[in-house]
């Protein structure tokens, strides 16, 4: 990278140009934070399905952009009136949802949903309606506030949340998305209860943080449902009791639930994200007080059908965001939790990859 | 009535030979109970938008049927083994929803969906597979076990609560129902809390009640939603503080009550039963940390379509049967609540008619 008399640093990024094409790494300048924004070096990001969403189109957000919300790295430099970070080495966490603290979600006890997330309709911009990011000489989107698939990247204060400075920043950036999400489902979401019986349907990151969500607060049993059976021996070493695929089945997999819990499950748990499987998340927790959290992004403008007297018995149909934790608030101390070895974030890391080679090695991304 | 030999009572009943058609008042033979049952010489009923539902066929039982789920009564006989009521003075009520006390929904904290009901695919038959009612030399369906529109019944003891003999009968029939559900939905499934904002959609019967929950819990503001202005100034007299006749705007009526509350409500109650309603009802609730309680019984084989993204954000989809009240140990309870003027049954109490008087007024019924 380099820094211009303007402030303006050049360094790499992944770029989005279009829908269904690889991201390509380019030079981007990265111009410096505005008030209220903070310059962040980014160590690292992990990659989440909804950035894969956004390239096959089912979630559309403006395009160009710099892609990726869940980031770890250090404050680069501040804006006017930034006062929860300063530059230099603290270790700060990249959070797609911000907490303004001064929204009616904000204020909420349980709301986390802060008014000023760009998460639905996404606009890709800073709050003042321009982006700091600029690539052959075209202006490129931001992505939920956030970008972390760059080298730098510059956020709103609201969306950056400092951690403990001692927190390796290669683990902690899976702490801003992908195991609150799924780890707050099952423990505020979902409440899950000493000796209850969950199901998961999806083995990948976010349905393996809902187990451990789930075996943290003291599941007796946890079903897992993927058609990957490749997923299952990790699945069970981090607490899966039951492995099924679907597939292996001629019956719809809630009936097979129902029929092996014998009265359905107490918490089932959506981590896929298509209507066909929040269904059968919704329709296989017990029909009188079974509750199902559905975590999954679905494609845009699809419509979830139900059959509402599956309601009517007594089921609760939930979904979360972040697993309903208050970004800058609570974010940090799962971190502490993960130092204090509370929460196993390790074993949820399948790959270490530098930026450059993860680029490479997947098909999607090509370098320029 | 008379009593036979073989203890038959032959007595009056509103019987529904068919759909579309008005129920008909003919002598009936009611059999003695056999063992686990109860008969029992009806005092009051109540009307419930569920008995006509069956009546115009969006709510299909088997038929003929006497309908009638909500009564008042007095113990006449019991059979072989039933040892929580006695024949005579026991004041009890008749509930559609029993509570066995050996089902896993019963041995649940929170299930109160008995798994001995008979409410969806309704069979309306006794346990043993037959029923107790012959008209015309027919045999003639229960409803849900229950069957209040005749003057005796017989009905399983798990659906029978013991209730106060001081309990004016007349009254405590829509504790049997109407009151449960609605008061329930507001106070168990919703948990309503202190200063919050309450929508309640329909302010018949079901929906005033729903008033008196959230009023009992201490809402700051209740909005209710009807097309019959008539009902409005009874509901403002149970404690609605405004009135909306979504006919009076030309946008979206969840999005009048987002613009009217700034964020959308903290609680929302369908009280009505359709889809458009629920929809209404899911989308008027704050995206962040709303609840939304589904309680009218919609029409069989509707599929409810909503955005999933609406609960992304964070909404809760609940819906439930009775409010959460397990039938013979909490209805009891309520009744108790009521004798202690704690909720004002007498206020949702609209029209006073006897039995035959009742059934001559509603055009839908004919006397043979």
């Amino acid at each position: 990278m380099s820094f211009t008399l303007s402030n303006v640093i050049t360094c790499r990024a992944a770029i989005a140009w279009t829908i269904n094409a690889p991201l390509c790494i380019e030079e981007v300048e990265v111009d410096p934070p505005k008030a209220g924004e903070v310059r962040i070096k980014v160590f690292s990001s992990g990659i989440c399905g909804s950035d894969n969403h956004i390239l096959d189109g089912t979630f559309p957000v403006p395009l160009p952009a710099i892609l990726g919300h869940e980031g770890a790295g250090v404050v680069e430099s501040i804006g006017e009136g930034v006062s929860s970070v300063k530059p230099g080495e603290d270790g700060i966490l990249m959070i797609g949802l911000p907490q303004c603290r001064k929204c009616d979600s904000c204020l909420h006890a349980k709301g986390n949903y802060c008014l000023k997330a760009d998460l639905f309709s996404s606009v890709g911009l800073m709050l003042d309606g321009t982006t700091r990011f600029t690539c052959r000489g075209m202006k490129v989107h931001n992505l939920f506030g956030t970008s972390t698939f760059t080298e730098y990247t510059v956020m709103r204060e609201i969306s950056v949340a400092k951690i403990d400075d001692a927190a390796p920043l290669e683990k902690v950036c899976i702490l801003a998305c992908a195991i609150p999400t799924s780890y707050g489902a099952a423990i505020n979401t979902a409440q899950v209860t000493p000796g209850s019986t969950c199901v998961v349907f999806g083995l990948g990151g976010v349905g393996s943080a809902v187990v451990l969500g789930c075996r943290a607060a003291g599941a007796a049993r946890i079903i897992g449902i993927d058609i990957n059976e490749g997923k299952f021996a990790r699945a069970k070493a981090l607490g899966v009791t039951d492995c099924l695929n679907p597939r292996n089945f001629k019956k719809p997999i809630q009936q097979v639930v129902v029929e092996m819990t014998g009265v359905g499950a107490d918490f089932t748990f959506e981590a896929i994200g298509t209507i066909e499987t929040m269904v059968a998340a919704l329709e296989s927790c017990n029909l009188s007080y079974g509750v199902c959290v559905s975590l999954g992004v679905p494609p845009v403008k699809s419509q979830l059908s139900l059959d509402p007297m599956k309601l009517l018995s007594g089921r609760t149909l939930k979904a979360c965001l972040l697993g309903e934790y208050k970004s800058r608030d609570h974010i940090p101390l799962l971190v502490e939790d993960y130092m204090k070895k509370k929460i196993d974030v390790n074993s949820l890391i399948t790959h270490n990859l530098s930026f450059i080679r993860t680029v490479s090695k997947n098909k999607k991304i090509k370098i320029k």
